[in-house]
């Protein structure tokens, strides 16, 4: 068993595993011979894939759960992973985060902060409020568990509309009825052909005023253009956008109720006892000769 | 019956009841005659409760949870009771909202909006982080509600040692043990003699490098001078301070990992819905001849 990684601190957190471990950062020449397992860095942007040579790599383990794009990117014959179980609960906590300080007002107490101006204001909150969850997945369901104490009443928005433990499930086709009931919309869906673009001009119209759209699934799920022209009406934070970076010049920088953070979302030091035991799984599948977990490009 | 409320909004809300209401502010003389109950204020302050006349009102019935100081304030023979189940879920709300904005970095996150900055950060957050959560009554239940879901390890002190439906409650003597594991201090205790100034620069030094101590309690449960020492060492978001409002020209300000709101835990939507609920309870307790609920002062 051979496998890369792209940091020296790995060397170490995997010295007990019956493996050759090199370092290798993808931004430099592939190394020699063959690689069962690269592990593929956090923050190195996805087109350094198109260089690499699938021929003598068994499985690249990506660190990021979204992969729109990877498939186009990866050389014919790759097989990639994407990391199942690292950043759900993170981008849930951080999706929380959000919600609470749009609903609580902790920009404009930021601010105030910064003014040393010491100006009670009243809030919504979220008790008693009606939260639209669209995304039912794995972030969707480390939201509700999160959001699970804070007395809202949490509505779950899937694909299509079903049942399961935790109750009913709406279809996306009942949003239009469902929006001008929220005080909030969480997305927690990844970037498919039917997300992009869902929140659009009409959504958002359909919002009441002073409603919150936190997003922590993908930038294109929202038209920031109709967020713009919104003006503030709604609250938004968000942790992706699109474009993204967000340009210097971009008017949601300034745009009142709007809280902006720099797609963070899995970037909470949870991340590398997760991202271990992903990889620990996974060199123990390939060890056995079984098929690694969460394969999405192949 | 006859009742006070402080503004003129509430008499539409009580109009179902066989009450004479009329509209009282407690900044003006008291009305002539007998009120069965007055809903004081919430923003008044409660100075002006030196000038009422007890002799002639049964109930004073405060819209705060807080009470310390009222019983000096009080002419005697006034019967006061707090604001029980009022504020504790909305004053919880805001300590999560302040512990998730402090350890995802929020506060920087902002400041970094009004630069038009896009700066990743990684940060610590709660999941797999111990938070100790002082005070185990009504607000301190509702924190430890809301963070159920939040993967930390939530460990509980009350006054004393003792083991309750949720487990394990450590007592204060075990705090000095208890500080250097921690990751966060959540203090929602109320101010007795023996909180206040219960978090000291001894209780300070003994907390880890980058822990956050969140307080939405009372000002002088924390000595502010031991915070402003520590010099931004340890994180310090908080809703209440000593002295409060917080100087134009005060330290902490400007202090690093430091995030000030002006006392507004209690200043949610949600409140007036459990006022008025407060308010028919009590005035139905009166109307049957029985003693109100949540006398603190008689």
């Amino acid at each position: 068993m051979r496998i890369s990684v792209p940091e020296q601190m790995w060397i170490e957190t995997f010295a007990d595993l019956d493996a050759e471990i090199v370092v290798w950062d993808g931004s430099t020449p592939q190394p020699d011979g063959h690689l069962d397992l690269v592990l593929w860095p956090y923050t190195l942007r996805p087109e350094a894939m198109r260089r690499v040579d699938p021929s003598r790599i068994g499985l690249i383990q990506g660190q990021s759960l979204g992969y729109d794009g990877i498939a186009d990117l990866l050389p014919s014959g790759a097989t990639y992973a994407n990391a199942v179980g690292v950043h759900e609960a993170a981008t849930a906590e951080l999706a929380v985060a959000l919600l609470l300080a749009a609903t609580r007002r902790l920009d404009e107490f930021r601010d105030a902060q910064r003014d040393h101006v010491w100006e009670k204001r009243w809030s919504r909150g979220v008790i008693d409020r009606r939260v639209l969850l669209v995304g039912v997945g794995g972030i969707g369901g480390e939201v509700l568990a999160r959001l699970d104490g804070f007395g809202a009443d949490v509505v779950r928005v899937g694909s299509t509309a079903r049942a399961d433990d935790r109750g009913q499930v709406y279809g996306t086709d009942e949003l239009s009825d469902l929006l001008p009931t929220a005080d909030a919309v969480v997305l927690a869906v990844p970037l498919t052909e039917s997300t992009t673009g869902l929140v659009d001009a009409d959504f958002l119209a359909r919002l009441p005023d002073e409603s919150v759209v936190v997003n922590v699934s993908r930038g294109k799920v929202v038209v920031t253009d109709a967020v713009v022209a919104e003006g503030g009406r709604i609250g938004f934070a968000s942790d992706v956008f699109d474009p993204e970076p967000l340009p210097a010049d971009h008017p949601l920088w300034t745009m009142p109720h709007t809280i902006i953070t720099p797609h963070v979302g899995g970037m909470s030091s949870s991340m590398r006892t997760r991202v271990e035991a992903l990889v620990r799984r996974q060199v123990a599948r390939l060890a056995a000769g079984e098929e690694p977990d969460h394969i999405v490009v192949a």
